[in-house]
């Protein structure tokens, strides 16, 4: 028997960088978190503590701060542009994980009249991207995370089989509300990519609220098969769907009814779905999600 | 020399109510965190534990639910119904703080449509209302937390002492970044309180973006004037903003420039700003403000 | 009417600081966040933006690290030091509040001795200090924050007044959790610093584990006058605890009972109780609690 | 091309269990969180919202409240218990994932003598156990994460890789910081766990005291390499350590020399070092890890 090191990585996470486009009156903001790891060769670093084939975290850094110099066209252009650079920079790096949050901006507007320089951030989701170099090989997932949706009808969930534990009532008109984290994989590495992140936000809420759902898990799925139907270039979709619990008050006690008016939104615990979605005939990446948490 | 009880207060934090409003096809949705807070002669319950005059916090969560069986209006009008039955239904109960956060939800787009019964967490400010009874009187401050908001442009910070401890280079032009939380009191208890919240709201705005700022501190003021200026019914604003720095990164050791285009956005330490903005006029009322945090 | 400028303040927040002392091989550690605030004549910054009164936020950061390097004995010493060289720093500047956080840090044992520079970071609560420096005076606020403590048995809560919305049942044994936040003001600035921590500490424990509790105000009262007998250096303590719900969990659907063994812990809504004890021969110094989050 | 379902799964996230054993005066106290995932064959519940497959989540949770009426030995055998019970529960279920996290409560002491049923909830390390049941086999991966750990000295760093983005400084002296996440893989389900748990946590701790560091990744391979010789149960250990930097303060311009005084403890970026430590002669098991995130 003998201790050996497996897999691993390292890197900088959590770049805070914000690139701003001056170039015209109409300035443009672009602000991003972005976290970068390097696989490859670092036996030594590990076993003798010989950081010979350690490029730094903090060069890993400065990088990302130099390259946002030119300005960045989208996260999923940007997170390519830093892999690949990250890939081949060492014959002993083998592959690296650019991953990228991006918050959005909006213009303030002014007397009905949106302002050239002042901008307040949208809430909501937060759009991501991930890209992977690997032996050669670029993989790009381009995803959002906590958008927070809620149907106020058009939810049952009965029919379910019922073991000694289950006390749940079966309803036929239920809220349904949950904080998407979608994530999905594109084949090809050239596309529109914030024209297709659009198509495919835009086809998640539609798949939510057009979906009659009997269960979470089948507004999961008609989510995820909308987004391959509509973008020919997605290959996978995986989802994870907390459900968010709103629970109808019990107001009979205070010699009132409840028909379907008071809930309480409910913290823990939740369910949590995730699932995936994808075609049949195109090859699977799994090292393309090596590393991104929360996805069976 | 004796060891008596002070100020003293208690109550139900945080319920989590959501009350949808389904009598027409066209559903609306209120999201509402509710903190109830009660005063008055609890003596006993502190000295001996006897709980003879301790309106349960339960209780409070009740009537929370209860009162939003007949729909809520708004967040003010809401937490005015709630604190004048607190401070009303017993006599050993002087007074009542009600505060109220309230999350926004936009409809879904479906093929263009607003949807009648999906929503989306709109994302950004949390709107907030905190009324106060105190032996027979009503005060409403209003508010909003976390708006955040960024110029690229048309602020500048110099002209500052220099003390032995002071490095900080003079600048005409930097990105000026913050969170907003401002909290305005009213004079009155019977306003358009949608309305008047949505003048309040754009108008701190279009100050923040319309103010060539020297100071965060003048940027402020602009902001809480405005807003007196524009809504006759706020007697005083107070506003805290944290100053988000964003550092322009220093690029040369690349052989790159930076003409204001890469910044590093920082997390801690920040600047934080707080001041009070108000009409010489109307008379004081702390006890508005007793409790609430995060104001000077 | 004229609209004008109200209180306002500001400053630097959360610096955090690491001092080391490694003048022996037995190093020691002291981890800081801190905050510091100044007030005085800003007018001019918020009315026009002149900042010749604004000693600049990063000079007070400045200030923060370059004091820690003469040591830090105490967050209280620390704190003094700084809010008494704000506070003098300029004439218009006519008072500071110093906050700290001091986070703490065990010794690592190896082989069952404690290491000489390897340290572990102390989990629970945080202690805290604030210096008021107000027109030539000093206030000492000292304190713990997240102090979680949680009795088996030993609470009974019952006695309630019911009114329409009561339905909560009685209970003679119950489990009573809650996260200590206590703030406690000395007279005098010339004590045994950490000393005196550690015996409010103990005595504000102590007396949570020793009070047979029929309220969650009893025990809170419980604690707070604990102190003050025990250590006289105490004016006054303000207490914030929330009453973290642990239901009993019904199983009977089951087939089980549930004597007092199986419970819910619940996020949300949850008590607070919040209350101050003090002597009634202390002149009171309210300027001293002035822009502390979470009292009455 | 046909559009299908990928791997899947759901469950109850968060179920937060308290249990209390009173059977002597001398209470204990459990306190988790326990989360639930099921897998099989659900695809009728995704294709067309039939339920007739899914065991509800709310019966899962139910399920962990009654198997908590039998006490809890310990957060391993728990999750065995309740893994095994959902993997067998019915014939399209073909496996499950119980993730628990466990929060350690110390006694109080009252005179120096801790107490029978008061508490104070100790703060570091979270422990965790993760159980998969996999088509009849079960494999137990135990942890624990966020334990914060730093050395003022014994930590060097150099002899890295320059290229053009490379700045940072050699160093032969730094303060070392991380908060160790750790998992570990057993092979067998039938160890004590408390005292495994207890050991391997000790090694852990002692490994990053005693190692003098010239890498992150050094002490990373070390403390896995030590758990492995320590613990022959444990099959392998992977490691996921912040770099959590603490930068020298450049105190110069206040005409004070820093010699390794007063650091500034930074929030982001940080380094991320993740890597596994393994024994070449036991077989792999990824279904062990699925789902585990923050691992590579």
């Amino acid at each position: 028997m003998a201790i050996v090191l497996g897999p691993n990585q390292y890197g900088k996470a959590e770049v805070r960088v914000v690139a701003v486009d001056r170039s015209t009156p109409r300035h443009t903001l672009v602000d991003l978190n972005v976290s970068s790891a390097l696989r490859g060769d670092f036996s030594a670093a590990h076993l003798t503590g010989d950081n010979a084939h350690v490029l730094t975290t903090d060069a890993q850094k400065n990088t990302v701060f130099a390259f946002a110099r030119d300005g960045v066209a989208s996260p999923e252009a940007f997170a390519l542009r830093l892999a690949t650079h990250f890939a081949g920079s060492y014959p002993w790096i083998s592959g690296a994980r650019v991953a990228v949050e991006s918050y959005g901006w909006d213009r303030i507007a002014v007397g009905g009249a949106p302002h050239d320089h002042a901008f307040r951030r949208a809430g909501g989701e937060v759009r991501t991207a991930v890209v992977t170099a690997d032996d050669g090989e670029l993989h790009v997932v381009a995803g959002l995370a906590d958008l927070v949706v809620l149907k106020t009808t058009g939810s049952e969930f009965w029919g379910f089989p019922r073991d000694a534990y289950t006390t749940l009532a079966e309803t036929r008109d239920r809220i349904l509300a949950t904080a998407v984290t979608a994530r999905w994989r594109y084949v090809g590495t050239d596309l529109d990519w914030h024209g297709t992140y659009d198509t495919v936000r835009t086809t998640l809420l539609e798949a939510f609220a057009s979906t009659h759902s009997l269960a979470l898990q089948q507004t999961l799925h008609a989510m995820g098969a909308a987004v391959l139907e509509t973008v020919p270039e997605v290959a996978e979709v995986r989802l994870s769907m907390p459900n968010k619990h709103h629970f109808l008050q019990d107001l009979s006690a205070f010699g009132l009814d409840n028909p379907d008016v008071v809930y309480h939104a409910d913290d823990r615990p939740y369910g949590l779905i995730e699932g995936t979605v994808l075609r049949d005939d195109v090859p699977s990446a799994e090292v393309a999600w090596q590393g991104t948490p929360g996805f069976v």
